[in-house]
């Protein structure tokens, strides 16, 4: 298998799993427990979270763990508006449904919500941000780099826009973690969700960054762990996981990006090559090193799916995790696409484990397959396709 | 290291781990992706849902995974009792922090939240939860088994008396599960959390079991995973496990609970004769097989603890998951402890890989560590203890 779905989730590291395996054998303390297997857990647990803080350049102290992104940014949204009874809401129109879920909800209880716009390279405008934001803006929540597109945004800026207005500012940095050098600090930011398994970790666990000061309310009630803004016994081995997948991506951060970028762009620049009337979108510039996301005039996106799946490559339409609802992709229709450039759009997504063997062979079967797609496409006659 | 900590968490069976790995190697796709790798994933959950499901006689539909038994409890209280503007909902004194910590907040929402009393063994009355209900009772949430103490609620009977009512009726089953025979329709609850790693499975993983046609709000929203209940990238892994734990219990239960009744009854009985002083907690009938809760008059249960795993016993004094509040336990509080008879408890909880020569040995230690004890106890005039 050609693996170029990095983006929905990777394959462990090989040092990661072994990192576990200790916690999945015979350190199966409680950590909350006096006795030596349970100090024995907790000091596990205090290791990874100083790993963690080291990839963002946080204190331990600001490292709250979760079960995953999607749970870091429920506790994002909601712990800060729900420490008010009313108030405005500012997010993109790109966002992952694990900010749009929780909004539409907040928006459901009272918060108004605002959506920002995306121009067609699926990037927001500072200025729109600027016209909102009000003394009753509560938080603004703006994705560091998009799952589906790539985009990045000004996180910087836009920090500093939130604060000068004395608002609490969010990113979810699940795709741009390990992609992009992150410095909470430098950035300003407030609160910044991760996820371990878009980063050669395990799934099931993730972290929200919680800048010393934030307060927030917690989700999920209990025992007090995380002092007490996430309960429930610690998932050990996994969080013993994602530490030594930081660990492993701060270590590696700079040519681990150069590799994810070098395959991209010969990706980009093959399909673009080999490839007659596909587009290349998200921001030209500002954009995660990993992501290659196309349109295929002509060809369904989930048909090419699972043509390339039979020659054994994985790849995806967008975003893995819309698939339970099979809508259109909201952040394309944001961009402006038309209903058939959503139809017809890949995402494929590099790796630390891809070589650029692989990518010449998807290639390969990449222009095969929109070839054969697009001679029974209902839309050969209204384009015609030259044989690539 | 002998474990005598199985409440507070377990060893994984050396099998649950097997079936884990490929998912921590090789078949590391997110669930929610449309490729091969992804329908592995997809598979591997719905065996391990089936394998759940089938523990508790309950349908797979009826099973939606959490991060374990606090999420499943909170999303429980707060996904029923959201449906509702406000009303009623009642618990008991004796629950875990992840109910009552909920049952607080929702008290602080506007519910108004009743408390029902136990007796000395830890028992609620059915005849105080029938004078509460009413109409306005949303939802009534009562342990199966106690973490503490032990003592197992009459579930049916709860059960039957909330439904004649029309009420929802919960229960925290994460101490039972393994321990009790368990079969939600012949119990005919709506709702029953249970957790993996009180099971030999690994951390983070649990459940919330949903009858059929029980309906309830989600807590954690995004890409829509678990039937919109529960969203966030599935942690595969950990629900194998999870769904092998299940099944390894299902095929053993009997010589599991024979096992460990057999360990805790040798326990209590060369506790009860060789050392004086000493009472034994929770209900003498109605009880978890593998929980043993002794109070020793004189002692700091915590120096005991301490004492235990200079040689090598790990214990607790109750509730792993109370160490950060420090708080005295609420459990023994309610069942008319004082404060000295509080401070006086060890639990000791046997598990499926304990054997007899470590009980043996347990109590040969606990003897000399709680004559040390008493020795220095600033109780010793009070009491004066006989050596044992």
């Amino acid at each position: 298998m050609i693996y170029l779905d990095n983006a929905a989730s990777t394959q462990i590291h090989d040092d990661v799993l072994e990192s576990m395996l200790p916690y999945l054998k015979e350190q199966y303390g409680n950590p909350s427990s006096i006795h030596r297997y349970g100090r024995l857990s907790r000091k596990a647990i205090e290791k990874a979270r100083k790993q963690i803080a080291s990839l963002i350049d946080a204190e331990p102290s600001e490292i709250f763990i979760t079960s995953g992104g999607t749970e870091s940014n429920n506790t994002a949204l909601r712990g800060i508006a729900t420490k008010h009874s009313s108030g405005q809401i500012i997010t993109s129109s790109i966002e992952h449904d694990a900010i749009l879920e929780p909004c539409k909800k907040l928006s459901q209880d009272g918060f108004d919500v605002i959506y920002l716009p995306v121009d067609k390279f699926g990037m927001t405008d500072i200025s729109d941000l600027k016209n909102h934001l009000s003394e009753k803006t509560r938080i603004v929540s703006i994705m560091f780099g998009n799952n589906e597109v790539g985009t990045i945004q000004p996180i910087a800026d836009i920090a500093k826009l939130c604060h000068d207005h004395g608002v609490v500012f969010h990113t979810d940095a699940v795709q741009a973690i390990g992609k992009v050098p992150i410095d909470v600090h430098e950035l300003d930011v407030d609160l910044l969700s991760i996820s371990s398994h878009k980063l050669y970790g395990p799934k099931g666990i993730g972290a929200l960054y919680i800048k010393k000061g934030v307060l927030l309310n917690p989700m999920i009630l209990g025992g007090g762990q995380e002092h007490g803004l996430r309960s429930g016994t610690e998932n050990v081995a996994n969080i013993v996981g994602f530490g030594k997948a930081c660990d492993i991506a701060k270590n590696n951060l700079n040519e681990n990006i150069s590799h994810m970028r070098k395959l991209r762009d010969i990706l980009v620049q093959k399909v673009s090559d080999e490839i007659s009337q596909v587009t290349v979108n998200g921001h030209p510039e500002s954009h995660l090193p990993n992501n290659a996301h196309f349109t295929f005039l002509g060809v369904n996106g989930e048909d090419l799916i699972i043509k390339l799946d039979e020659y054994g490559i994985a790849a995806s339409t967008g975003s893995a995790c819309s698939v339970h609802t099979q809508k259109a992709s909201h952040v394309l229709q944001a961009m402006g696409f038309s209903h058939e450039q959503i139809t017809g759009s890949l995402r494929l997504t590099t790796g630390i484990f891809n070589d650029q063997k692989e990518i010449e062979h998807t290639v390969e079967i990449l222009k095969k397959v929109v070839e054969e797609l697009r001679s029974v496409s209902p839309f050969k006659e209204k384009y015609s396709f030259s044989k690539n």
